[in-house]
């Protein structure tokens, strides 16, 4: 079989962790990167082994012999780049968050369509080995029924000064936590529990260094599951492991069981009877992106639709913009029912 | 100083440690208890060294000389011994959750007006050292401008079979862990904030062994607050301290520091800086009645309105009754201004 021949735009703070995890999948190779900044891209290509550099993407797509190509730039350049590439009949795997609009991304999910290449996003937070661990036990019946998760996130960083280290430019972003870390977590909760019927949130912009939200309080009813997404990025966080793995606490609780993911990488599931532990390394973020990667070329195989389709993204980009209008006007947004909003 | 002399009314669960509270009041006897239940109201005589057992409370109204009630029984029977009270001219201190409606509560609070005696709810969770002490730090500045609160309970009770201990009647209560566990966590936000601007709220009954809701999920606004109550006796907690001090996790956060209260007892305010640390002991709940029965004597000496007044439960009911009506309609519910829609 020959290997699967894919070009990454973008040199920036994913870059490594997409590299990395490509390196780990077997039948792929990465033949060239882009970066409007040529340092970049070359730093990136020598700790990689990748042999071309290119600073226009459009000239890496016309000069290179590819079967996809791996976006990781801000969402601004999405539609322009992955339009770039279906044109060329490329397959597209593009970072989160996707796209500023519901309409934005379906005029991506057109684009691909009509020139018949496979559209995913890059969706690496249901792919850490953890959630794919916790939905396996719950699929088992380890913890019953389950009718409760929640998603916790702390992280000091927009206070007492925005220090965001690598990524300088969170405190411009104009819809910021839940955009940047909600999204993640809303796309889990579907993974994990199917489709919401309803969300409630608030928000507030704490630091005054910043542009968006940096307190996000999301509260969901997804059937028989109350779920809530508690993110700040403002607060100090009052767990005490200082190592972070998971990025934050996660708990889901049944009839029979709770599963609970400490913020070290230990996955507790604890019974009236007992309790097992699965711990997971410090290596996850790079877990998820190889779960997500591995995927897209598993699809690309199999030609069966991605989990992180744009189709499927469309579900939780809606979560993420219902969230922004039940904050914006402190309603609860009905999923489906209240669609019209968000255009 | 002559001390106040009191009578209790009901001996069950709450009797224990109220006569243990009262015990350590300088300034007050307890000189009679009653219950219907003769052998129970005997034993805590005999426990406390009470003189006078009666088993019809109204003849101990009569017969004994009093200043004051101390009212432990259901909320059922709160209206008619409050009214009984009230025309002796006795002042009245009453157990929570204080009535099922607010119509009855203000019935309440007008017969002791009419009779000029003092009424205050026994709202001992404002009054445990720990709320106490972080009211204190926050009133102090020691973390900036608090902007998030979430108290946290988990208790392994209502599932996989019903196990109340000393409290079987929970399983019979239409409404269960946010009437009877919410009404001290919303005492205590108002303790802390102020008065709410608005609620959202999800139930759940999860077991099918009781009446009421086991899993009751708040989120409040409290002007700059945003507070969550996040409650469920169905769920194996994931906590690993196995000492239950506290009845659950308390955390508010702030522009400058993180206040977290384990279930230990443990009180850390944490800062960028430094973490300090305010232990407490395990006879929490005795210190909880204490100190709010020390406060009903204070206000008795100087005839100051009750931090719990009869009045100012009022605004707390409202809060526990709007998130029923939030839960049961989804819909979010605006204090004050939603108010006909518990009538």
């Amino acid at each position: 079989m020959r290997p699967y021949r894919g070009a990454l735009i973008g040199c920036g703070y994913a870059s490594w962790f997409q590299l990395t995890a490509w390196s780990r999948i077997e039948g792929v190779e990465i033949v060239a990167v882009s970066s409007r900044n040529r340092e970049r891209a070359e730093q990136r290509a020598a700790e990689f082994n990748v042999p071309a550099v290119y600073t226009d993407y459009r000239k890496m797509l016309d000069a290179e012999s590819l079967d996809f190509v791996d976006i990781a730039t801000p969402p601004i350049v999405h539609l322009e780049m992955i339009t770039e590439a279906a044109h060329r009949g490329l397959h597209v795997l593009c970072q989160k968050p996707i796209a500023d609009t519901l309409a934005e991304l379906r005029e991506m999910i057109q684009i691909c369509d009509r020139a018949g290449v496979m559209f995913m996003v890059n969706e690496n937070c249901r792919f850490q080995p953890w959630f794919r661990k916790m939905k396996a036990l719950i699929d088992e019946g380890a913890i019953g029924r389950p009718y409760y998760a929640n998603f916790t996130s702390r992280w000091r960083a927009s206070l007492p000064v925005a220090n965001f280290g690598a990524r300088p430019w969170f405190a411009e972003m104009p819809r910021f936590v839940n955009y940047e870390l909600g999204v993640h977590y809303l796309d889990t909760l579907r993974y994990l529990f199917g489709e919401a019927d309803s969300l409630y949130a608030q928000m507030r912009r704490v630091s005054p260094h910043i542009a968006g939200e940096d307190l996000a309080m999301l509260m969901l009813r997804i059937g028989e599951v109350t779920a809530v997404v508690d993110m700040s990025w403002a607060s100090i966080p009052a767990w005490e492991a200082e190592q972070s793995v998971s990025w934050g606490e996660y708990r889901i609780e049944g009839t029979e069981g709770t599963l609970h993911l400490r913020k070290d990488g230990l996955l507790r599931l604890i019974t009236d009877e007992d309790e097992e532990r699965y711990p997971f390394p410090s290596n996850s973020e790079v877990l998820g992106y190889q779960g997500a990667q591995q995927h897209f070329i598993d699809c690309l195989r199999s030609g069966v639709e991605p989990e992180t389709s744009g189709r499927e993204t469309l579900k939780t980009m809606e979560l993420v913009f219902g969230a922004y209008d039940s904050a914006a006007h402190d309603r609860i947004y009905y999923i489906g029912r209240d669609l019209e909003r968000l255009q």
